[in-house]
């Protein structure tokens, strides 16, 4: 018979958000009429804004005439598309033919993980995105994987003089699940980090929009020499609620290259052309209309909805005298609650105030005695979640 | 400095069909003017239906109003349409939990190899669509690949007697390229030889829409034990012509384990939630669609317009005395020309006609001598083709 690929058996019982849905269920099935609230997954709720709702409409209709049909296109994406992300989102400080267009920030993570194969040695934030560590383990790629603690002792940056040379260095900022931003400064010292050890920084800006303070960076190419040691990868779930859509994109600069000198970005055209056939035609043009000038406004209008929310329930905690980092430039709350554990406070807010959250146990080590709570959800519910919240927290 | 993953310099200079582009760029920068048709790429040409089109349109609308939108949904899919894939599609031979939806059969490909891992042994059908064989090689499991020789001589089915043990068959029908569709006697010794070599079948029916004759399996769980035995790739791309849109279905049965005991179903499962994130909530509306009354009537109008397409090239070809095999249930016509290099064949009704083929060599070694054409195109291009065609290889 088949054996079981190892790298399986090696990963933990489950992903981190399927066991809180089965915990959610669980809770159903005890108390069937519970309105449970959820402030756990970052999963965006309100309506796509006009001018892009309309563009997905108008590509959609288009595909049933003969003019405006089409099939296949690139792999690598729409080129007007990647050159207005090239344009738009960086000020073309890297170039069309660097970018390509994804179905998604996570799904690239998992291609990332087959370019660089099971010999890649990995670093990961910690608390992290449960997915660069479960994919690091499908992917055989984590003996020896580092955990960069990141906690509020160390403002959420990892102190890097203790780091082992590793190929790979995942680093989130906007950071889920902390709601970290790393400056400049830092930025630097991880960029010179990696050019001092040619390790490779895989950059995860899914979050950038939520950058509101102009001094912070929205990606790693603002900073100098990034683009001969990072790759990045961002998304517009979050910025244009495009969760259920489907659209992201990964650069690869030129300048990156593996130690015998093949650019980095041609095996990486090879994953694409090879593994993937391309983002859903009528959600790349909905990406187009989101980089017009009225698409960025409509964008700014719904970010500043979800911040207004990570405000109400940061106010919200601290008013209880939680001490809580984040949800100011990120849509991620990261709330302490010393000397307690994460999935013991997890099920006491799920079950007294049916409230649903993620524990930050679930994102690593580092995330114990921490709670996540997402900005992504009506104001309404973020109120009420609040409100039920009070007792139980006091 | 990060070393290049070894996989991919065992590769093949370019993939197939990103070769063909450049050699048709070529010839478009010589003669700028040239009409050039193609018959080469598998991709549709014809507009999406009416209710598919309208289903696509409305599931983008609603995405645009409070009550409407939705964000992530379940990785594995819409749960209604794996039920109407289970229903519609295989009735009911499978269940829905079995089937997880994606944005592609290519795209399932490559995640399957990432379940299977390094030390998975592989044969292939030869000639095979590359990326059967170019994602064993990124994944690392070629060594020992095994060719399983489909020509005209054994009627397009291989010598399983000659095969020796594997732990993986990837075997596609309708063939792509050959255009063979495997009978139900075929499927059957298929079937036994991986119950008794405990090997698991990949089958990959992406053109089942095209089978015609009642008589022919559509999937391979029409075979008893198969269930046992069979994971199934399968897509609307084809059938519906989503080829742009993207949307396919893996079927991975509950009683197909590893040797430990372990359900496959479990790892997948694993791989569908860790590494990607659901097809395009609008895309997968249309699948729905696509799986009503009207849908399936809507389907087989498109799958007529395209079989017509391949009657005219059969015939042509015919009457010009090339021997052809496929495109009666299948969209490829793989046509022989004994004693000639495929490239070559390519290359000269490229230039001299202007129509763009596909060399059968690039499908693997058996395939050499032969042309796939493939029906997918406008019906007067077709037939403008067939008239250029006659002076070049009459």
């Amino acid at each position: 018979m088949v054996e079981r690929n190892p790298n399986f058996a090696r990963l933990q019982a489950g992903y981190l958000f399927p066991e809180i849905a089965r915990r959610r269920r669980t809770l159903l099935e005890k108390q069937p009429d519970a309105k449970i609230i959820s402030l756990g997954i970052g999963n965006t709720t309100e309506p796509l804004t006009p001018e892009i709702t309309k563009s997905l409409v108008d590509a959609a209709a288009r595909l049933g005439t003969a003019d405006g049909y089409s099939g296949y296109g690139d792999e690598q994406g729409l080129l007007a598309l990647r050159e207005q992300i090239a344009k738009v989102l960086y000020k073309d400080l890297i170039h069309a033919e660097e970018i390509t267009i994804s179905d998604g920030a996570k799904c690239d993570i998992g291609r990332l993980q087959i370019l660089f194969g099971s010999r890649a040695t990995v670093a990961v934030q910690d608390p992290a995105y449960p997915v660069y560590v479960d994919g690091s383990i499908i992917a055989g790629a984590d003996s020896g994987l580092q955990y960069m603690t990141c906690r509020p002792e160390n403002n959420f940056f990892p102190d890097l003089s203790k780091l082992p040379r590793v190929n790979l260095i995942y680093f989130c900022s906007p950071n889920n699940p902390t709601g970290a931003v790393a400056t400049k400064a830092q930025l630097v010292e991880l960029v010179k980090f990696a050019c001092r050890n040619k390790s490779i920084i895989i950059f995860d800006a899914a979050y950038s929009e939520f950058i509101a303070d102009r001094d912070l960076p929205r990606s790693i190419y603002e900073i100098d020499g990034a683009d001969e040691v990072a790759i990045e990868v961002n998304s517009f779930s979050k910025s244009i609620g495009f969760t259920g859509v489907r659209l992201g994109w990964c650069v690869v600069p030129r300048k990156l290259k593996f130690a015998d000198g093949t650019e980095i970005l041609q095996d990486w055209t090879r994953v694409i052309t090879t593994l993937f056939n391309g983002a859903s035609n009528i959600a790349q043009y909905g990406g187009l209309a989101a980089l017009t000038a009225t698409g960025r406004q409509e964008t700014q209008t719904l970010i500043a909805y979800y911040r207004e929310n990570a405000r109400l329930i940061r106010e919200g905690l601290q008013a209880l005298n939680i001490q809580t980092y984040g949800g100011v430039n990120s849509p991620y709350i990261w709330a302490h609650f010393p000397a307690q554990k994460s999935w013991d406070v997890f099920a006491k807010i799920l079950n007294e105030a049916q409230v649903v959250t993620t524990p930050g146990a679930g994102f690593g080590p580092a995330g114990e005695s921490f709670i996540r709570f997402s900005s992504f959800g009506r104001k309404a519910d973020v109120q009420e979640a609040m409100r039920r919240l009070r007792p139980v927290l006091a």
